[in-house]
């Protein structure tokens, strides 16, 4: 394509995003307008791409991180013949493939789910760390941000990434366009502010005419050929480009444009211009390789070990049986344990540091290039990646987070490193799972399952020591528990999980001496639940006293109620769970404090039945 | 003090460090004494402050954002005569103010809950702007920060918040001891490396050997006469500096000296050296007057408006009533509609365009300084600032964060758009107040309570339109709910919030024609929940169904089951809640994909009556 083709071809991207955003009443057709010479000079000269082979592992990877800018990715999917007119026609239609903000769950070119920004660039690192470190494909990863979102914290920690670790295969291009949502942002035209921040962090830097595809042409050049740094292209444009009386003014983002009928005619009408993309060179997946039997840690009954310990132990083990498994840590893996992998799989083990945004991204990022990610760090601190977790779900991103330090039981450090909130985040994420064991072949048997399961996968592991209850042979099916204690005798069933289990099992031994026999069970996978097991002690016993290390809203205790939704009769039901704000104490202390220790829980049954509440 | 004295004071800090981790067997002694010369220095000749009157306006604010270094801190208050040796040795005690990571909730000179890394220069930036812009007095703001902490974007987002703003009444030391806590952080000792990203964000920037007094004492001189910018000090330090078999080596963070006695007395033994910290100036608070009677907007019943705009409205009358309430927008201020306070009160109004974390910091440390601070953005962004929501529980700050574009009720715009799971995220916080109004009305009467409450309070608003179904009179008491239908004869209760109540509305009107009356509950208090109309309704009726437009986990559905665990009998529930992923689709056709409009309502009500499960 020649210079004045690739205008056209401009040209034709911005009347494609006017007539979808046309068609749907609603949208961001401004925001298309400004990238669209950069999207054109991308498709036709730099981008490698078979449409028809979305999977093709040397496809190069496009994330528009300034994901409301849709329809010029949809019009673009259309000059690359991905995509029918009609089709693009339904934009925004409930139906339709062309959502709002694009998705990989309805369209099989898209990489990643955006929308919430600032959040492509983290997930294009973990895309250039999988090229480079993993699969060392010579794909290259575009990037094309807005310009507000460079307020963003998540950028610049990826950012900070991105320049450390050299990648040379991440280009990421801003769309300087100056207004946000509700006004100038905070540097407007000052691409300068721009070019210092990201050269403090050890980029390469191009500013660029936004609108002169030679000199676009030029960037993207420079951006391919710069060796041991990720570029970033600075590109000066107007929103709403091409349309006089929109053209850089306040008050237009994110609505159709006024009059799109003299906007396309001023454009230079309807078109249809077609862009031959490059096909990628011929690659072939490293990752797929599984070296066979899983042999997990085996312990005696008994034995005291953390469930972090079994966690680190069990995902070496899972590294060494599947050659995809990679491991990811928030320079914390001395504690999570996660360094048990990093002796084993060095080549596999991504040191995050203290960026858990960029932890989970680089997850994501990975997962979308098949690998099988599991990160971790305290279970307190994955509520910093909570909006990454909502888009992965959106993504349909299967990725294994695991939190340590769960509860009040890790004693001394306080409330701050506690996780107590995090059942309720992870049960609300769409399609999760959420699984809380209580001893280390229970551990060994979900970080296994976890590897299989689709969406976000989440495990929760404790600081403290717990003896082995289960054998090594045992199975811990997703969306079961186990009755650790029953009889026709029980007057009422205590539900736990995790280091609870232990106390209730030890409170039931306590009320059996007072000849009150009580049902105990451990609710390892929290989300699903299992229905049958919880109704059948329903049934029996009459009333559930959940016991959890956890804030009663969102956790366990709402757990339990999944299985009694469906109108059917409901037990009487008591939830034991942490109410106050704990201080520092003994991890002993803190479980006495909150209520949830085994002579709490014990005491918490006797009232039950002195006061008759249970048969 | 002479530089000799304040050498020796450092000593002291170093040595009440170790001997208050031997004492509580756990601890951060090393974080404390690479950090110690920066201490003693501030303590003797920089900082500004009267132990005895830790509320004094005119004070300097001091955050240890590295919390765990806790140690040292104690050790300064009790150089200062604000703490006894035998408080220090109750550190990491049950029942002890000194614990693991400082709060205000415990001691009142401290500013604000630390522990969770990258925060204390956040909030800090919060409390410089009130000092700059709101209160107008020229305390200083220090915030004593780790390297490894540096990693988290929201550091950066603070940075850029800061260097815009020209707090040049804020200074950040940096405690470069080059070890994390599982080994070398990502720049060690290139100072060069912080120093250009902190330049790059338009700060003065000063670098200086940690452990020489002298050096700092001008650094931190430096610090105070530089005008028009923060000031970040990059102090080159030692972990374990002053120990020579600790000192910067790995493997020690977060753990007592192996030898506590010897290490005493290399450091010099234990002392009792006594720091006079200056007294501030006399200051008066400004922010204290209320112009009086609140004038909330008014609105004919049966008139259509946006719950967003009703906050939006009332909140600028908020404004006007009172002179302490202050607003935060991310720049969506034209979407959540505090543009309307915006154009009233520009003076206090902050905006901290595409940046939550800031944005929820910004709140903390302005609630800490005495303001009302009401902070906005979507419901579904506000995950972005988790854990700082989180840790605002712990510090007990009074903020108020106002959720827009909840539910899929938004429309076309998509999942990644929507609120879904704000409630199960802000019912888990500690002390929190959840509220989710249906009207405007409604809408402006929790606005205003909102101000008087404790700990986090959450409001959820809506974008579209919505008819007006209270009186502009009514009153919405925190914790009620309102009981819109009822008879002898209800069938079962219909549980709603928000969109859902006109919906439950409209399906028993047409359950009516169908002679199946149902009652009808506004449960706008979602926590804490009103649980004596939730248990009449359940002795009445029989069987709850709860609508709602969030997911089904931690939601209103769980909420309603806050009024039922005490061991009582439970009423039959259903839940109707959001349970498949949304693409785009008109707000109609959304809610009733999600299967939470009146027909889909009046539904599942019919099917509870024909099955039998309801009388």
């Amino acid at each position: 394509m020649t210079s004045s083709d690739l205008s056209t071809l401009a040209q034709q991207l911005r009347v494609d995003s006017v007539r979808a955003a046309a068609a749907a009443g609603s949208g961001h057709p401004t925001s298309s307008m400004s990238a669209a010479d950069l999207m054109a000079v991308l498709m036709a000269r730099h981008l490698h791409y078979d449409f028809d082979r979305p999977d093709h592992p040397g496809n190069d990877r496009f994330i528009l991180s300034k994901g409301h800018a849709s329809p010029l990715l949809y019009a673009a999917y259309k000059a690359a013949g991905a995509l029918t007119d009609d089709e693009l026609l339904t934009f925004r239609k409930e139906g339709s493939r062309l959502q709002g903000h694009p998705t990989p769950r309805a369209l099989p070119w898209v990489e990643v789910a955006t929308g919430s920004l600032g959040q492509g660039l983290p997930v294009g690192v973990g895309m250039a760390l999988s090229g480079k470190r993993l699969e060392r494909i010579p794909y290259r990863v575009w990037v094309l941000c807005g310009d507000s979102e460079l307020a963003e914290g998540s950028v610049w920690e990826a950012a900070e990434h991105a320049g450390y670790e050299h990648l040379d295969n991440l280009t990421v291009i801003v769309d300087v366009n100056r207004l946000g949502q509700r006004g100038p942002t905070r540097h407007e035209w000052n691409l300068k502010a721009y070019a210092d921040r990201f050269k403090a962090f050890d980029w390469h830097v191009v500013e660029t005419d936004g609108h002169d595809v030679d000199a676009i042409d030029r960037a993207f050049q420079e951006a391919g050929s710069t060796a041991g740094q990720p570029t970033v292209i600075l590109a000066r444009t107007l929103k709403g480009r091409g349309v006089a009386s929109i053209e850089n003014r306040e008050g237009l983002h994110g609505k159709p444009l006024p009059d799109a009928e003299s906007a396309i005619e001023e454009l230079g009408g309807v078109r249809d211009v077609r862009v031959e993309v490059r096909k990628p060179a011929a690659a072939r997946t490293l990752h797929a390789e599984r070296a066979g039997h899983l042999e997990l840690p085996r312990h005696e009954v008994g034995e005291d070990i953390a469930t972090r310990d079994a966690y680190g132990q069990a995902l070496a083990a899972l590294g060494t049986a599947r050659g995809d498994v990679v491991a990811l840590d928030g320079e914390v893996g001395d504690s999570t344990r996660t360094e048990y992998f990093a002796k084993e799989h060095p080549d596999r083990y991504f040191e995050c540091y203290i960026a858990e945004q960029q932890l989970v991204a680089s997850a994501v990022g990975m997962a979308a290039r098949g690998w099988v990610p599991y990160a971790s760090t305290f279970a307190a601190f994955l509520t910093r990646a909570h909006d990454f977790v909502r888009m992965a779900a959106i993504s349909g991103a299967g990725i294994n987070l695991v939190g340590s330090h769960a509860g009040v039981a890790i004693g001394e450090d306080g409330p701050s490193q506690m996780g107590l909130e995090d059942l309720a985040m992870f049960r609300a994420v769409h399609g999760s799972t959420v699984l809380y064991p209580c001893d280390a072949h229970q551990t060994g048997r979900l970080i296994a399952q976890m590897a299989e399961l689709d969406g976000v996968r989440y495990l929760r592991t404790s600081r403290g020591n717990t003896p082995v209850i289960y054998g090594p042979g045992e199975e811990f099916p997703i969306g079961g528990s186990k009755v650790l204690r029953s009889s026709d005798a029980d007057r009422l069933t205590l539900v736990a999980a995790g280091v609870t289990v232990h106390e209730a099992l030890a409170a039931a031994e306590l009320l059996e001496t007072e000849g009150i026999p009580v049902r105990v069970i451990d609710l390892y996978s929290v989300k699903p639940v299992d229905r049958r097991t919880l109704r059948e002690a329903a049934t029996r016993t009459g009333c559930l006293v959940t016991v959890e290390d956890h804030r009663e809203e969102g956790g366990l205790g709402d757990a339990v109620l999944d299985a009694f939704t469906d109108g059917g009769p409901v037990p009487r039901l008591v939830r034991l769970a942490v109410r106050t704000m704990p201080g520092s104490a003994s991890p002993e202390e803190q479980l006495r404090a909150a209520g949830i220790d085994a002579q709490s829980i014990a005491a918490a049954a006797r009232l039950l039945v002195e006061e008759g509440v249970v048969r």
